[in-house]
């Protein structure tokens, strides 16, 4: 299953680096920290899609978060995570995201539902237009 | 179907306070803060079955996390985690786990699917006899 | 030297539980952790105070923390962190937190110089009163 | 006083980007996240000095931490951190440290004392000949 995933078939690219404190006292990162991650890349994602990155105008709110844990990591790494919006909803979306480590080998693959949501009427919204123009089948 | 959910419902209760530094810009405690609360309450539940909080020895790996955000938490909040063993394989087990908020209301659901594993041989074991016992249908 | 600091010489106590994240790769509750359990109790502080908890308004920035570690920390532990104003400036003043595991003993000494600040003139203010009272030679 | 740094002054340089999760409910990388940004820049330092990572064998403790805060940092940042050994005692040295942002200004500068410690014995031991090495007054 983990040959399934190759970050060519990912549109978004983003890296980032484990830091010590992310292991646990397994000596492994810790499982919430590839959460972590994850919202890195996605942050970077909303900026390119102009969300604000605060608590008021146009927002995307988080719905679920599902990760398969495929590998252990170990510090230091240096990570790639591919991400793409891979489900086109009325008023949500999926965002698809593995993270790959410095051999290529994905060491988790994870899906977030995302709400396009308006904190002023605190009500979803129509998924919006920036978002459905990155989105591939 | 937030009202699905009752603390009566699961076997094990754990509580857990919120910190200031789980707010995120949002002004919201952070999605990824979650998995940790969560995962606190996992490892209180290890620590009945008797499970090793190192990587050697009788250990317990995740395989998958999947939580579903369900209301937005603010701090300070003194949070209510219920837990119970809601599946059970011949190598892996399932963990269903809500928090709930001051008002008794679910905040998020989780469901956390645990491999029992052997760091000598690498390899994954039969569930381990302290955890069949916790089963609950 | 441990034996200097008691609970009942601090005007203010806050109650604060690690969690297992806390912990690092030594098994040990992190340094940085301790930071952030001060900043809960800290935190707790300007709401006493009135201070604004976002950026804007009668706020309060650091101007530098100094921690002495006396002990090592375990998980799961139930702390408790005594707190006083204990100088008093005409801009900034110092907090002087001591974090006490259960057995009253501390694990830890911190000095966080703070300054009034407002961020719509982004300059420092005189210390508010409500802080002033609280300052105890 | 912020121009008394520069990173050519220090012997160690090490790379570190922020992530959006450092940010804290005043949208500013949060105090505490600069103590684990200076801990990843020390960790490296560790293993060029063959610092046992683990709780066991030829390790090294904190006695204490001291961070100035000079300017507020954004999220995404690419950060610099200069380190040098800057004073050796017997069983203690000082590693100072400081955080340079994406314009070389220096955004904190920190002290920490560094104890050499033998876990077996749990007693502290000479500082190791690889760090005196690495001292320059």
């Amino acid at each position: 299953m983990q040959n399934v995933y190759k970050i060519k078939d990912f549109k978004f690219h983003y890296k980032i680096e484990t830091r010590w404190k992310d292991l646990d006292a397994f000596q492994h990162i810790n499982n919430a920290v590839y959460a972590t991650y994850i919202e890195s890349a996605r942050v970077d994602l909303f900026n390119r899609w102009g969300i604000a990155g605060t608590n008021s105008g146009q927002s995307i709110i988080m719905a679920s978060l599902k990760i398969d844990y495929l590998k252990q990591l170990k510090h230091p790494s240096a990570l790639l995570i591919g991400q793409r919006v891979s489900r086109l909803g009325k008023t949500s979306f999926d965002i698809e995201s593995v993270i790959f480590n410095e051999e290529q080998n994905p060491v988790c693959h994870a899906i977030v539902v995302a709400v396009c949501f308006d904190f002023v009427s605190q009500k979803p919204v129509e998924v919006y237009e920036s978002i459905t123009k990155d989105y591939e089948e």
